[in-house]
């Protein structure tokens, strides 16, 4: 918390610098969205299924509502038609945001000190962020350019064992994780789900940047693959409608025993323990997204394919402008990963990519990136920075890559 | 939890049965809402205030934006205009509802299981379960007809310190508290906030119902009455606005000290924490009700009037139509308050109000309440139960006490 301050205030105090810090979604995706539109298509569909008139279906829009949410029929048949996932109406509950969903999950499946949470590392601090929040113990699993790794959380699971414990959830991103910008194959995601399955735990799938892969390139989400309820299924729908509508949801398929001893779904869970952090997600926000599904016929394929050719626009606009900063030559020690979607590309330096050396960066080159360290439970990733390109236009990117150069020569070439 | 789920089960096997049970806010209050027109009023406004384009502002609207909130400034108007209390911006911070505020302070103020929250007892189940949620210890305060009973806060914060523990933070609705419908004099709130200073521990003010009071009735906030930084206040505008738009604020110009050790409002501290649950409050929602607040000229006084004035009538009605039960004859044994305000009328019997008369009620009478014993956090209650007309039509409440009587009769008088 205190280095995202830091990085704040240091894009406060820089104003003019080029930064490759922040991971919001790009303006250009929400420029064309007609609130209206959308609520008066869901308020018709309301109409339509229901037989009440409008004015009886408008106040759904202003009543508290369930807490498990409005749009959970539309939001099940997306996952259907996107994703061949088939999981029942009845196991999605909609969240304010996928963060409060991380929330409700930690909180539902994690009851006791004894239980853990394994999380890919570097990790987002969303996850990080609500288990501290929760009190839950996380353990850092390596990951690599394939994603996590399985063999070391298998490792981890088999250490919590022998100390009494054991690992009950393990969080992850298979596309184009943040901060890493690493992705797990089919195989690897097979092997991820066997594991879940001989060591018992859960995997909790965040699915936020699998829109961004190249048409034809998509792989099976970890939820598709799912053959016995291992995975619970994290989406948002902030970066295909927009930031501030704050609607994410989770699939919870699975049974569970809650602290009272009952036998309940995960998803009945989830609800419940929803009435406690948020009552519920606001109507209006989810009517502006279920108007967006009906709008586009139940699926988001198409929507995500132009917004995914401008994410990916960037990432080869910022690509192609660090390989030709190589070609003209780089201090030794420096390199980084070349990830085919998502927002994020991660670059390592010969020197630590700390706060020290972020402040000059922007004071004598005016660009700034976020110190990976940040992103680590562990002491990991002390030269290693962040690059995030899916907020800048590409004049940005492009003066932005120069001035990189700059400080790459200027700091390292000495 | 469970004898929510009893309560809903019950409504949805008795369609035709007057529920007094759901609190909810009338929907004749939210019937002539125009959200466009809130959100073209907000976006004038944020275009004269910030010298942007319409399309410019209009992007506030789609952003994550600050965690804090985006209409904090115009809160902090309506808190002076309309209570006097001073609190500057800063000290504002805008929440999913109330109930996300609660969480949010609880997890800011009580980081050790030797720091307990003290609650009115009976309670709202938003705070227990938010106390729940997060692993914290509550102590149950008896609540009479004048509202907390100090003097037993004094006694619980005594026992708590010479057991090596303390009373951290006490949560109470001094205006026609939800379930028991008790109201705190202006003294006894001055008491209230001396015990808070001698024992030093804060108090959290939900100010839910205060707006229903009669015009010249009206008590001044502990906030408002506030000298030593003693009370966090929250509100929401679930009632003034609608339920759905999941708007609530919290003012919090206290300075604490974070877990890393720092010395900080606790304000910012609680809009750090938020980045875990909700990250943001939809802008959206906040735009509605920032519009609404302009629409008004910065003050609720005269929107509250005319809702406070339709719960009255309610209220009246219900209290009207016991009187004539009264006339008529009542077993003996049975007695209610005479709340000025708020949603609520608890009603004690000769019996256990117990979930199986209430089936009974339902089943051979028509009539739906809440057992009181689901809002204890001990023993109490098993004889009282909680009458709510807040959310009926005149008809639905002449018709539901007449039904009350008749169960009054047929289970009592024997």
């Amino acid at each position: 918390m205190r280095s995202v301050e830091f990085l704040n205030e240091v894009m406060r105090r820089y104003p003019d610098a080029i930064s490759f810090a922040p991971g919001a979604p790009h303006p250009d995706t929400y420029a064309d969205l007609d609130i209206e539109r959308y609520l008066s298509r869901f308020v018709s569909h309301a109409v339509t299924e229901s037989g009440h008139p409008p004015s009886t279906v408008r106040r759904l829009l202003y009543e508290y509502g369930p807490s498990r949410g409005l749009i959970n029929g539309l939001v099940a048949e997306l996952l259907r038609r996107d994703h061949a996932v088939e999981a029942p109406e009845q196991a999605v509950v909609v969240t304010v945001g996928a963060q409060e969903a991380m929330l409700l999950v930690l909180r539902a499946l994690i009851r006791s000190t004894d239980d853990l949470l394994a999380v890919a590392d570097p990790c987002y601090v969303g996850i990080t962020g609500a288990a501290r929040m929760l009190g839950v113990e996380t353990v850092p699993v390596p990951e690599a350019d394939d994603g996590l790794q399985v063999q070391a959380l298998r490792s981890a699971c088999r250490a919590a064992r022998r100390a009494g414990r054991r690992v009950r959830v393990c969080y992850v991103a298979p596309d184009f994780s943040n901060p890493g910008g690493n992705r797990m194959g089919k195989e690897h995601r097979e092997r991820l789900l066997e594991l879940a399955e001989a060591e018992d735990f859960l995997v909790l799938e965040d699915n936020v940047y699998g829109f961004t892969a190249a048409p034809g390139a998509e792989l099976p989400l970890l939820k598709t693959l799912d053959r016995n309820r291992r995975v619970v299924h994290l989406g948002t729908f902030s970066k295909v409608c927009f930031p501030g509508v704050r609607v994410g949801y989770v699939v919870a398929d699975q049974t569970v025993v809650t602290a009272d001893g009952d036998s309940t779904l995960l998803a009945d869970h989830l609800a419940r323990l929803k009435t406690m952090v948020t009552v519920n997600t606001p109507p209006l926000s989810q009517a502006v997204v279920g108007g967006m599904l009906l709008e586009h016929g139940g699926s988001l394929a198409e929507r995500c394919r132009t917004r995914s050719a401008l994410y990916r626009r960037n990432l080869t606009l910022l690509l192609d402008g660090l390989d030709r900063l190589t070609e003209q030559g780089l201090p030794p020690g420096v390199g980084w990963n070349r990830p085919t979607g998502g927002f994020f590309v991660r670059m390592r330096l010969p020197v630590p990519a700390d706060d020290t050396l972020l402040a000059r960066s922007a004071d004598s080159y005016g660009v700034l990136w976020t110190p990976m360290a940040h992103f680590h439970l562990g002491p990991g990733g002390a030269d290693v920075l962040r690059l995030s390109c899916s907020y800048l236009t590409p004049e940005q990117i492009t003066t932005g890559v120069r001035r990189l150069g700059a400080f790459l020569h200027g700091e390292m070439g000495r």
